[in-house]
């Protein structure tokens, strides 16, 4: 691999050619970041369940094509008019971009900047793409693209994070650990003291966990019907597990026997009509609080009796935990930084990147954990990771 | 009518002696308070759809039976181990008690307090009824029991409130106009400069809009399918009203072309299905809220997209608009003498309590705002009064 400042840089990368089709470890040539946009050397770099929407085709992209969106990089160039990060800094590429003009941006509790590409464009804001491989154009990915060891990003879609940060942690920070810690803290703001329940313990449902802890939650109980999850999820925080196979009474019955109908906050982090339901029912009919976090399926319709809503409850969503992502994702590194929370719980593996395909049949296996790619490196001083997790994108 | 302090009181009351009946104005025996009650001269009460729901039968009621939940009186003697209210106070009573002890009353979140009787349970909290009409004892209603010149009530359904309050407005904050205002400033916290639209302009929505406005609302648009109702609405805070019918795209894009996309929060005020997801629909799909006031059908099934709620909105429910009765509602009085809302304004027609056969006749015309019964008051010196409006309960 060459290397020349504000030149194109040839690399590896993992590239997709087409649905089911396998990852290919490819030579990619990547042009020099034009204005306003940033050249990316990634560190560290997680597998998502998003990533895997576009292998299997549930989520629209042109081909070929380099996924990948939860990754730690460093500046390595930027383009005319980038005026918030520099080369050398330490950056999080954001899959859900902060503009700072659109509408949502503008409002204090939006964050779904309109600059987000969740519907398969492929390109940055000036409508191309900055990677080539075997003299064809490549598409980006939701703005990030971090399966290769080189990517380009708008400025918009790069927060700079502390230079102590670990990347191979910290890259969690970039998706399913903030999503599911900021459904927590951020869109349900759990309650000192309160009680809350958790349905779905993947690597999401666990970062809830977290976020119930670290806002002082004195009851978390962990709901799975895969007892595997339980151990991790009393390490992270779960102050009890249950599972809902073990009773022949609704589960919001069987909650609010165990908690004398205390259950504040729930949250939805497996993406099951049902579940949603079980999880509105499950919190207090009067001041209760339910989080939906994982995806719903496409174009299905949820059935259920609004008398629930009715008597005081709140239901709500959340893109990314409601994070402002380039305002929030840096401050979320300094909390990690502060010990506020331990993100190297969620990782459970560490593969090299040529390994990527590994990674993905872990993926499948169910291992719904975290785990770190370190590169080849190609005589490079490079620490490149992938951690994988359970995300129900 | 005679009187005489901590004994048996005979006074007129309008009796319900069965479903589908007229009321029968009839003189009645009103018991002493025991410990813990409180008996009050009623001044001024509304009528409400939940009154009319007990005439018809759709909610559950044992008969007679003395209906009225929404009023003003004067505490005329109290039982042992009252301490927050004397005789000569001036009290609102309230169908949603406040004991302060329940699990609902002691969440800072919670209202629904498990003393509020909305099963028809028709008692007091020792399971005995103070009324007797002809021999037969006379079920209370939701605590409250208001069609009647004097009713025994739990203290914890009174709530004192300034001495200075005009009984025949203020009886509005016993229940609908603190439904609706509630739902805006308490449970939505509508923020200043925001976009609103309100579904259905009853006395209720009215009641909505007008929190809007006190909220600092910059933007309120009224939405309802009778036109008649506008004016009235853009009288008590709404900028502009639309119908529905005038145009051929769903109300949410007409709304969001009408704002830029920037309504903030919704609000549903009929207790339609259809008009629960239409104002789900209409709030920003990222940082939207949407209240359901008007109470659901019974027993029926709301279907939705749940992408809707998943890109970041947030849906919620409410009793009483979420007050807690007994703290809110004497400073929801003092908001009143301060001038900061009208309640004026929702008052169209008064009439004497005997004709209140008339006043629900008005109530089925849809005539649906706000009128005054003032009783014969049989040499007494009694403001009686019976206010109407749109009520969704």
């Amino acid at each position: 691999m060459c290397k020349a400042l504000n030149s194109v840089i040839k690399c590896k990368a993992a590239v997709l050619w087409g649905t089911n089709q396998p990852f290919s470890i490819e030579d990619i040539e990547v042009a020099p970041p034009k204005a306003k946009e940033v050249r990316v050397k990634i560190l560290a770099t997680g597998i998502c369940g998003t990533d895997d929407h576009v292998i299997k085709g549930t989520m629209v992209s042109k081909f070929p094509v380099i996924v990948g969106h939860e990754a730690v990089g460093i500046v390595e160039s930027v383009g005319e008019e980038v005026t918030t990060v520099r080369p050398g800094d330490k950056v999080i590429p954001l899959f859900l971009p902060q503009c700072r003009e659109c509408n949502p941006c503008r409002n204090p509790e939006g964050n779904l900047c309109i600059r987000s590409d969740l519907t398969g464009r492929g390109v940055l804001a000036d409508g191309t793409t900055r990677f080539t491989c075997k003299d064809k154009p490549v598409q980006h990915f939701m703005n990030t693209s971090t399966f290769t060891e080189y990517t380009v990003l708008d400025e918009s879609s790069v927060a700079k994070i502390d230079a102590e940060a670990p990347p191979e942690k910290a890259c969690l920070i970039g998706c399913g650990f903030s999503t599911g810690y900021g459904a927590a803290v951020k869109t349900a703001k759990v309650s000192p003291g309160s009680t809350c329940a958790v349905f779905g313990l993947g690597g999401v449902g666990l970062s809830v966990v977290m976020g119930c802890k670290a806002a002082g939650a004195s009851r978390i109980i962990g709901i799975d019907i895969n007892k595997d999850k339980f151990q991790k999820a009393l390490d992270v925080g779960a102050t009890e597990c249950i599972n809902p196979r073990d009773f022949t009474k609704p589960i919001s019955e069987v909650l609010s026997d165990m908690t004398g109908n205390t259950v504040q906050y729930t949250f939805e982090v497996i993406g099951r009509l049902e579940t949603m339901v079980d999880a509105l029912s499950s919190c207090h009919m009067n001041y209760g609080t339910s989080v939906v976090v994982g995806a719903p399926p496409s174009a299905k319709m949820l059935s259920y009796d609004p008398m629930l809503l009715f008597t005081g409850r709140t239901w709500k969503g959340c893109v990314f935990g409601g994070w402002k992502s380039r305002d929030d994702v840096p401050k979320l590194v300094t909390e990690f930084l502060e010990k506020k929370f331990d993100l190297g719980q969620l990782i459970t593996h560490t593969l090299p990147f040529h390994n990527i395909s590994e990674g993905f049949e872990l993926l499948y296996s169910g291992q719904r954990y975290v785990w770190r790619l370190l590169t080849l490196s190609h005589g490079l001083l490079l620490d490149f990771g992938i951690c994988k997790y359970t995300h129900f994108f």
